[in-house]
């Protein structure tokens, strides 16, 4: 298969590079490397990205930014960063790429955690996760053509504790070539309008 | 209490005056009746309405519009009808609230079932839905004050089949007076962060 990996630079791209190139072609994007070059948060750059990049059968975007801050500080305008990136950046990508996917072919985004086990600084997250799991289920039953859409959910990765560990305190990671299975099911597999909890459940958090 | 509702003039909001105003002081809003005006999709328009009704117990909002149209149609354009007014128009509602709202409050908001129930041109309200979930539980979490947050996720509306029946078939509609009973338990009830799923349950659906 050829499949476009949006975000392939990244501690959870990498580690879904590392397990679908053994059995297929992958496209690397990111903003600043990678074979091609998008910023998802510009709808013509997504435009410009189909039109290089022409047909394949699935893509992953693995990116996608949100601004945390406590909620009575969170202005509209960065309420919009949230929006314009990690929501809207990946819905274009589904919209836009209709025309570019093959029959049979999947889409396989990611959100997190946040919607169903919310953290403190976590609002404009928790939103957009939220807009992204009702986005895929309501895309899958639209698609057609054998097409499929699914989302990754993962809890916070093992790799990046580092760097977000402060804001999940008391919530188990999980590595990140963990996370990738559920990019490996959704694009090898059959399923469509799944949610894939990665190291966490629903049960667990609400 | 002071209880503001906007969406007072709409067919569950009606509902919710009925069931409210025995015991409670109702501050009327919608975009052209009403005590006082707003359009929720204009954040200049929310600062002003706050301005004008000064501290309040409890705001209920049964407003918010999004666009239905086929996947394959929808446009970023389309999309961000819903985003204004029914998302941002809300959490908008919310946020600049903070300052109005007395210790002790609640903030209740509508949503609807699309988001785990999807329907075929329900993609944008699947979104939506999805996002107030999301930001309800992440906001319950960091209101402080003794402050609440609930969102009512209603069935279709039994006197709105006539409008939405043919976007919901096969879905069981219920009377906006049972709906109603939903921002009830929200504003006199003590609960936090809880979607209030009438006419529906999520076991059902998904
Ligand atoms: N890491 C976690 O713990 C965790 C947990 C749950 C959910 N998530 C979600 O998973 C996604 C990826 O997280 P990550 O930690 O792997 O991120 P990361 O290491 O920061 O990598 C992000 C990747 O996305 C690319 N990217 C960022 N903004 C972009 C844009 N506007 N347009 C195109 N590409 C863009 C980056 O490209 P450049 O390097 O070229 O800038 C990079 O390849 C995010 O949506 C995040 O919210 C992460
Ligand atoms: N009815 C259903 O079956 C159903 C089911 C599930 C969820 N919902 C959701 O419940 C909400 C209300 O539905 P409804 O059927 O009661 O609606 P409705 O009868 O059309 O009434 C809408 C109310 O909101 C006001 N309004 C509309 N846009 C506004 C804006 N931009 N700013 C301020 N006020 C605005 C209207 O004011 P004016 O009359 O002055 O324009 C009216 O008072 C919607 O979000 C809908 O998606 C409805």
């Amino acid at each position: 298969m050829k499949i476009v990996l949006i975000g392939s630079s990244g501690v959870i791209g990498g580690a879904v590079d590392a397990k679908l190139q053994t059995r297929h072609d992958i496209v690397r994007v990111s903003r600043n490397g990678g074979d091609f070059q998008v910023d998802i948060a510009n709808p013509a750059s997504i435009l410009d990205l189909y039109k290089e990049v022409g047909k394949f059968d699935a893509l992953v975007c693995t990116a996608g930014a949100v601004h945390f801050a406590p909620l009575d500080q969170l202005s509209p305008e960065q309420f919009e960063i949230g929006l314009r990136s990690k929501l809207m950046g990946q819905v274009n990508l589904v919209t836009f790429g209709l025309k570019h996917v093959r029959d049979g072919g999947s889409f396989t985004l990611t959100s997190g955690l946040t919607n169903d086990d919310p953290i403190p600084q976590g609002v404009s997250a928790a939103l957009v996760n939220g807009a992204l799991e009702g986005f895929v289920r309501g895309a899958a039953i639209e698609l057609g053509r054998g097409l499929r859409i699914n989302l990754v959910s993962p809890t916070v990765v093992e790799e990046s504790v580092p760097l977000y560990g402060a804001f999940f305190r008391g919530t188990k990671p999980a590595p990140a070539s963990e996370v990738a299975l559920g990019y490996v099911k959704s694009v090898e597999g059959a399923q469509n309008g799944r949610v894939y909890r990665i190291g966490w459940s629903r049960e667990g958090a609400s």
